[in-house]
């Protein structure tokens, strides 16, 4: 018999100011948080608590975001903002800018958005190092409980993807949760090797942690419960990066 | 407080068979199926249900087939039924053929693939009209049960992504489940408008169904409860369709 899942958000968390411990606070606000448990928390929130919030006030954009921006008809400060969290510019036109960011995302406007954040005319980049925002966390759900227990941390954002319509919750952080589940190598049911299987278990868990989200309240950490024991690790192991396809490898940008 | 979701497979269900009317074993197998559930199956139980399986021995490729598989060190049957399923090809390098198919999914092998499959040397495809699938189990479901209660099926795939290593899980099909959550338009918890968040919340409920699916054992379908009501409709809706974006305004084929 395969596990079964619950999918719960966590109640009562107040608005994340800069500064804040969220691993604390999701600690002492979930119930029964413990081992197996994957803590999935939002982009926004961790970033809010890292103080990447910048006020557009602030920022002059160069030549290059000023022209960027004519022609996408968008704000060259954040513009600016995007260029200078990106590696390089993948796409720009008909009004959307895709971006690598300097973690290796590929994303519109480099992750940078503007909706629910408590200043007017700001802007909210993602965490400089997600994965170290991840372990982090986890470091301090786990010290604030008791015995130990072996759950994982999964940071979410949502991305929009070539082909196919929406947005779509991936992880870009997570410690103590294996982000890919590697099938290659083992048999399939009626005993045949399965060659190209590897699921990305890390993006899976967040996009269920979404369904369970009201994107206009502040829901920012839900915990998925019952995933198979085996995806959790005591180590923090090696994060969302693993999740990045090498851009020598990739055939789409 | 925002819905919480449970995931639970669906125990018992035999190997599916050709003919099989899966949407009445499901219900037959599925404990407590009711108003509000959305049934998550696989690609390939329904593919198998609709007689999509081919014998390699009676595909005989042609000179495109030889050629591309030659190039990729693939079979140039399997090849041969990539072709047939196809548009366009989009990428044929580094053993990779990436694919647009007949409905406009972009996908590895346009969606075919040769595990779990109870007969050696075969392959599966996608079915021929994935919403039309999800509308006839949906419709066998809905028979089965007393009292018309409003549930969904998605179909689930899981498709490579540009950018990211790993397969994720999205929906190929679905009936009575909006695709798209639309909140453009609507406000933030600031109160500002959001602009750009669609989210593809049929992607994310198959997503969620993986995660509580043995990819060895047969759980072809798995229920996810709990999500928000205001997703599920009594008609059937656009389906997974909605998700394609259309050709002409994809960035990266």
């Amino acid at each position: 018999m395969s596990p079964a899942l619950s999918v719960e958000p966590v109640p009562g968390l107040p608005e994340i100011e800069p500064g804040a411990r969220l691993g604390e606070l999701i600690a002492e606000a979930a119930e029964g948080l413990g081992e197996g448990d994957v803590v999935a928390i939002s982009q926004k929130a961790v970033s809010k608590a890292e103080g990447r919030v910048r006020r557009l006030a602030g920022v002059a954009p160069g030549d290059e975001a000023e022209q960027l921006a004519q022609g996408l008809g968008k704000d060259p400060r954040l513009v600016q903002l995007v260029l200078e969290e990106s590696v390089k510019v993948l796409r720009a036109e008909r009004g959307v800018l895709i971006a690598e960011t300097r973690h290796g995302f590929v994303c519109a406007n480099a992750g940078i958005d503007t909706s629910n954040l408590a200043e007017p005319d700001s802007a909210c980049l993602l965490p400089e190092d997600p994965d170290a925002s991840a372990r982090r966390i986890r470091g301090e759900i786990s010290g604030a409980l008791e015995g130990s227990p072996v759950l994982a941390v999964a940071i979410g954002d949502s991305f929009g993807r070539a082909w196919r319509l929406g947005q779509a919750e991936v992880a870009i952080g997570c410690a103590g949760l294996a982000p890919l589940d590697d099938w290659r190598g083992r048999a399939d049911a009626a005993g045949r090797e399965l060659t190209a299987t590897r699921i990305a278990v890390a993006d899976e868990a967040v996009a269920a942690a979404d369904l369970a989200r009201d994107k206009t309240s502040r829901t920012p950490a839900v915990v998925v419960r019952g995933l198979d024991r085996r995806l959790l690790t005591r180590e923090d192991g090696p994060g969302a990066a693993a999740l990045l396809r090498p851009p020598e490898e990739d055939l789409f940008r």
